[in-house]
């Protein structure tokens, strides 16, 4: 299967360019994560609304942190980052609620799988911008990580079209890319060249 | 009937100090509004429960913004910020949500009523070092708006024991105090005297 591909927004894009930015590259990504922390609430939920009347598969939508804005959206998927609300209250209150959780350890991975986790992204992989001067964590502890739980496996963190090969030889589910996209000139070109490369790499697997 | 005090936290203290400040405060306010912007809501979810687990009344806790932080604690009160969730679409989902909404004309006033808040604050009345560079809303507009809504009409911004007079004069049903009482060198005293003032001011009227 070939490597699945999570856009996350950089919180870095006015609204109206963001959603534009998202309606052109959707098709060519499984997820799409709304990262937008300095963003009121009642502005996500305007651009979320906007993106699913434009035509963004629902399933596809992942709201990070803010479960409030899902809910009110009708949306099923959000992502909890690693301070925020608590996943095992989170899954007694809303069973039906898919999560996805940060780690960043074996033991992280194992605990994030028992609280119900629809998936867990390792990160960062490699030294990428929105973590300067912060050291990756190692990609060795990725294979301890893959035989130990069976939740999909993702990746995060300076992730590029170069680095996939490593990824898919770790055998990670997907990669989530935020930098690579929005920070990219075209990110369209961007999405599409990861794309290809993981068609690529699932083909000559 | 006495004015009555919202305690609105500044953002601006640790947790553990949060906590201690707000467990020594609550007997003698009526409302507490837990605005911890920049808190991770994982940190706001676990400082609200050590509250409630102290014997902070969760009918006097009011959540800032964090609808999902208060459904996961139970809560049924919410202060709805100016670019936060929409509030018709709130008050639909959950009908029993207690919402408290900004208003800073007669028109916001009117809207809020008829959107199903359960107060509204109107501000800021004073200037103040939270609202640094910016003007205070004409304490004029209150008239109006005291005499166009039912729902009760609380104060904000720059609140101090000598200016409850003229805000008992405007008939507002309550004040919001935040500097008032989180910079000051003791909380626990200044909220006594603003107690102190709201009551006396209802014996003289």
């Amino acid at each position: 299967m070939a490597i699945r591909l999570m856009a996350v927004t950089d919180d870095a894009h006015e609204a109206a360019d963001l959603v534009r930015i998202l309606l052109e590259i959707h098709p060519y990504v499984d997820h799409v994560q709304i990262r937008e922390k300095q963003k009121p609430a009642g502005l996500v939920y305007q651009l979320c609304m906007e993106l699913l009347e434009e035509g963004l598969p629902a399933h596809k939508l992942w709201l990070n942190d803010r479960v409030d804005v899902a809910l009110l959206l009708g949306l099923k998927q959000v992502h909890i980052p690693g301070q925020g609300l608590p996943l095992e209250e989170l899954k007694k209150l809303y069973p039906d609620l898919r999560i996805g959780a940060p780690v960043h350890s074996l033991e992280e991975a194992v605990q994030a799988e028992a609280a119900g986790v629809a998936y867990a992204l390792y990160g960062h992989c490699f030294s990428t911008a929105s973590k300067k001067g912060k050291s990756p964590q190692p990609l060795a502890n990725l294979g301890s990580i893959r035989q130990n739980i069976r939740i999909p496996l993702y990746g995060i963190g300076g992730i590029d079209v170069e680095r996939l090969v490593s990824l898919k030889a770790l055998e990670l589910d997907g990669v989530a890319v935020m930098s690579g996209i929005f920070s990219a000139k075209d990110p369209l070109s961007a999405v599409k060249k990861l794309r290809e490369e993981c068609l690529r790499l699932d083909e000559i697997q």
